[in-house]
């Protein structure tokens, strides 16, 4: 009977895990439709179609990587800690790349048709949250993959990181949505207020973006998904309660 | 030497708060500044002054007071419960107000000015944040200040009703700057690239929204914030765990 109240809760989160990869992989389908079929396909060439490569590198790196990249800490929770933490960061540096290169293909497209940079709200918040993407990236590396810190500090960033992660994770959804919105009115102004087909499909594009981050928020944040204790990080406890304490140690 | 380690963050806490208050009357000031200055002025004839007062309405209601009427409970977390849940729930009713009066606002002004609704992703993601947070007002009043659901129901909803008003922020904030780059694309498309004032100070508020909604974020999420247990809460969780463990409840 000990066991009976999370339950329910327990059961639910395979199903949630698959509605979040349904709605992350929807997301990424739509964008190369929109891309695709309504604004002429992809190329590289500084062209529209280079631009085009923006929002579906943006969309699966920064958006749906980035998401599952935090996921694997839930859906791995019984596995070694030291192998989901290679896979967060391969996963991490997969999606900065997918990002760097959307970066590239905006500022390529805006050279060739000497559109000006930065000036619009969505750049200013993209441009954050790339910037702060690549620093939560080698703050990750060098706080839990390479032993620089101390376990103190390195439990002390933790919650930190955690927070800026998710709070990096929701910047990328919003930036998303005003990229859509500005991309629908310098594209389609005139026919989106009459419900343009493309209109109402970058519209759901946005809200499964949105139902995306919500339910990835759910699942990262909700008590019983988390990691349970295990020695390793017992004896992390052990060492940061000792620390603050103000006695040393006993083991380095 | 117990107390040593949560000292630190705590004396951070009236800073934070200061900050967060700073930076949501900042956003008030920017929108009445942007509307007042810059856009002519409010009215309530039907005119383009009447919709003004919509973005100054939404980033009032369904920003700032919104985020205090959360943050009540990390400020107040000494006081009678009782006492904060009503200030919880005045705070979220002039808020609920206030979004209803921008929502009229804009739609007379469509209606005066022939201009379709409920088109753009702005449009969408408002009205589910609007209906969403009037619900969630709603179950709020019935589940925690009118005696209507049992104190099982009321334990398992809390964690559901804390998280949902989280998303509810954050979607409010989501769908100001999906207003703001709207407005400027309407309003001032030629000079935008040019970096032209309004353009400036509207991005200016797009920012202090995302930082306010980060502050209030890691406020609220922040364990050594939260309430700490009282005598109440901890017969709440007696009769939950009697409850679930298939006993009956000493106290009904």
């Amino acid at each position: 009977m000990d066991e009976a109240a999370p339950r329910p809760a327990r059961s639910m989160f395979p199903w949630l895990v698959g509605a979040s990869q349904v709605l992350g992989l929807a997301s990424v389908v739509l964008t190369g439709v929109w891309m695709g079929h309504y604004q002429g396909g992809f190329a590289w060439d500084g062209s529209a179609q280079e631009f085009n490569l923006h929002p579906l590198c943006m969309v699966l790196g920064l958006v749906f990587l980035h998401g599952d990249a935090i996921l694997v800490y839930r859906v791995f929770r019984y596995e070694s800690k030291r192998n989901v933490k290679m896979l967060h960061g391969i996963i991490h540096l997969l999606a900065l790349i997918l990002s760097i290169i959307g970066f590239v293909a905006v500022f390529d497209f805006h050279r060739t048709a000497k559109i000006p940079d930065m000036y619009s709200l969505h750049s200013w918040c993209g441009m954050a949250t790339l910037v702060l993407f690549c620093i939560q990236w080698v703050m990750g590396l060098l706080f839990f993959l390479f032993p620089v810190a101390s376990s103190w500090l390195r439990a002390t960033y933790l919650p930190i990181h955690v927070f800026c992660g998710l709070v990096l994770l929701v910047m990328a959804v919003g930036t998303c949505l005003l990229g859509i919105t500005e991309k629908l009115l310098f594209s389609i102004m005139p026919t989106y207020s009459l419900f343009a087909p493309e209109g109402v499909l970058a519209n759901v594009l946005g809200l499964v973006l949105v139902c995306f981050g919500v339910l990835l928020g759910y699942l990262i944040t909700r008590e019983e998904y988390r990691r349970p204790p295990n020695p390793e990080e017992e004896s992390l406890s052990v060492h940061f309660k000792t620390l603050t304490e103000g006695g040393s140690p006993s083991t380095p």
